[in-house]
């Protein structure tokens, strides 16, 4: 399946989770094999070649992110909310439009000098893959990008994330 | 890698989550490319060949769900908490341990006669899994199995499930 064609599958819910907002739901891509392994190797095509390590954002980051460090070889490190880690090597915490959130990266789970791409769904306002960013370089890893399906420009997303490389399949 | 190499990479974290439960911890099997495939392809090997569909449940069945869903060909539906899907087929609830769980089905996700596998990464009383198969025949999904890296026998899960296929890689 081509690209665009999986990507059409992407469903527009207006005023999920709260009004105002319209969430893209990719439940109908997963549902899919052929969008599912369309999107996926979309995302592979914009990661840095000498990347060894994805590091998936908890929950739908770990779809996309497990999806490809078995089709292309990586290793996935889970970055998981608070509380689900038996060990853990760094915590940040940032600021959501309401309220704070936390990310917790594994202990030994990114070695210093690992190349690591960060994988989520959407790139909204930027602020959980910065923090993913921040995880990966705590631990002594280099991040080679972010990878998401969808980027919404609007958001500063991009801006938040420094300079570091940024590849989104689709931009709304 | 041979599976039972890359299954000595789980670590055993005692009294996590709480005093008394020994967690095994899967980080490191999935920071390794080659124990991730060993054990995705291990539970492969499990699932029955008319199989359509991987039922992941949240959190960590999403990462083996999503790398069987893209290496084998399946579509994958995401078994989430609540408050996480825009809209929702069916809902069930069930009894944990300590307090009350809730998993929903994604709406048009599992088609009637489809056959679905339920994938997690650890089954111990069971409860979530008979509430993953609820889902998905209240669909009217056919479940065709349900597949786990670590069942745990003296907590009863396989009773539980009322004679559907249970494949497990490893039982402690």
């Amino acid at each position: 399946m081509k690209l665009d064609r999986a990507l059409d599958l992407m469903r527009e819910v207006p005023d999920f989770p709260r009004p105002g907002v319209v969430f893209r739901d990719l439940t109908p891509v997963f549902a899919d094999p052929d969008a599912l392994r369309a999107v996926v190797d979309g995302l592979q095509g914009g990661i840095d070649p000498d990347t060894q390590v994805v590091a998936a954002i908890e929950s739908r980051g770990f779809l996309l992110g497990a999806a490809l460090g078995y089709g292309w070889g990586y290793g996935v490190v889970p970055l998981r909310k608070p509380g689900k880690l038996p060990a853990v090597a760094h915590r940040v915490s940032y600021a959501l439009e309401y309220g704070e959130a936390t990310l917790e990266l594994p202990a030994e789970a990114v070695l210093p000098g690992q190349r690591v791409v960060v994988v989520d769904d959407v790139l909204a306002t930027g602020g959980t893959a910065a923090a993913a960013c921040e995880l990966v370089e705590a631990a002594g890893g280099v991040v080679t990008g972010v990878s998401v399906v969808l980027e919404i420009p609007g958001l500063g997303g991009r801006e938040r994330l420094g300079g570091r490389r940024v590849d989104a399949l689709l931009a709304v």
